[in-house]
């Protein structure tokens, strides 16, 4: 189905940077938290990636990515060490050269006096034309430039720099949520009379999300829409659609928030 | 820095497709879990992609892929539900028709009975020329068509899968990963040594991953790559190296598997 649609549907892509994701040794969770930030600033993310600590993987997939969605967002890769190469990565795909903020300087100056050394300067670099975004938990702050921030990958900074972010995005109309739950039936059951809703509602996104386990099972049917006069009618119209397919035990459920 | 370089390198991409990812209701397990099973399989996982369930955009996804890794491995998007429509887009990509596979119209048969409808049916669709593969969990199986594999999202389901897709990968030269933890000092103390260090071993790939909170503050370096011999030197080396830059506390610790 994908987002759901309006004419004023912005967009955003997130580049996830690290080799540590790739092998397995991190999970990832800042994908999660970035989606259900820009959902709240009414921003839909539109596609992911993750790429290895290689300058030209990081590069194209920042150009594929900010040419197509409104906004980009990467994680990971601005510390101080050798792998450390998305300032750079984010430089050549502008064109431009990287400088020591004099901001940074004079906050890393205060904060290691002799012991700041050319690695720890390192993280002081940002590309001619950026500004800064705000780290409010600890260490040099990320930036953004044209439509691309670039953040840290340390969950807890991530999202402590993503406070600075969402006042400087466009917002398109917050896509409200509602979940459906059906229980003791499966998939197979309800798809039909899932799918002929879908039909009548083309500006919604329709989803089945089965669940089952030690407390039984059925599914979750998440509707989304930008409309909240077309929500409240599609869910009213998909309760009535699966009752009259012989589905009784379902009930509206709080959703989780940006689902 | 990517992988640990190596002629016989493997590589694979994993495409995670499902609206639930990008709208932050979700929170994806399937990659990690993908990436420590390749890992122990020898073949290195290159590149992952989130998209949502949206047809050109699954095949575009699918093609920039497997054009370009050894293998690819699908999540997601195998259900009865209208918005399930991996198959259509696999099919789509490599330009065949789906069929419904005997085995598994004969396996939901027998499950459902006179209960087989229309969206249960859509389940047993495989492209022609696609193999099974088994799904020792719960419902239908999964399939492969050319260097594709198309797996179930549900976790539980997913990783019963992953067991029929490890026999016919072929293996790379395994990475060995070894973790070096250093306590009491951040990466700007150690990033000099560090990248000498892995200046000296190119074939070999060193990250540092910092950590801090309550039990104090260090990082995790973790060195990786496919000669056993090189991979202890290394270690011995970088060791010796960040004693010689004033680092005392460290100490050698176990992995996390696959890291």
């Amino acid at each position: 189905m994908g987002s759901p649609a309006g004419a004023d549907r912005v967009t955003a892509g997130v580049l996830i940077i690290g080799d540590e994701i790739l092998s397995g040794r991190t999970q990832d969770t800042n994908l999660r938290d970035i989606a259900l930030y820009l959902g709240v600033h009414g921003v839909d993310l539109a596609e992911a990636r993750t790429v290895p600590d290689v300058l030209e993987e990081i590069v194209a997939a920042l150009d594929a990515l900010r040419s197509r969605y409104d906004y980009v967002i990467t994680t990971g890769g601005i510390g101080p060490t050798h792998d450390d190469i998305t300032a750079d990565a984010v430089a050549a795909a502008f064109g431009v050269e990287l400088y020591e903020h004099p901001d940074i300087l004079a906050m890393m100056q205060a904060r290691w006096g002799s012991e700041l050394n050319a690695a720890r300067r390192r993280m002081a670099r940002v590309p001619v034309g950026g500004e800064l975004v705000k780290n409010p938990v600890q260490g040099p702050p990320g930036f953004t430039i044209g439509n691309v921030f670039v953040l840290a990958g340390v969950p807890m900074i991530m999202r402590g720099m993503l406070e600075d972010v969402g006042w400087r995005l466009r917002s398109g109309a917050v896509v409200i949520s509602r979940t459906v739950r059906v229980e003791g039936s499966g998939e197979g059951a309800i798809a039909a009379p899932l799918e002929a809703v879908a039909r009548n509602h083309p500006q919604m996104s329709l989803g089945s999300y089965p669940f089952f386990g030690d407390g039984g099972y059925g599914s979750n049917l998440v509707l989304r829409g930008r409309d909240p006069a077309e929500v409240e009618a599609t869910v009213a119209e998909l309760i009535g659609a699966l009752k009259a397919a012989g589905v009784e035990t379902l009930r509206e459920v709080e959703a989780p928030p940006g689902a």
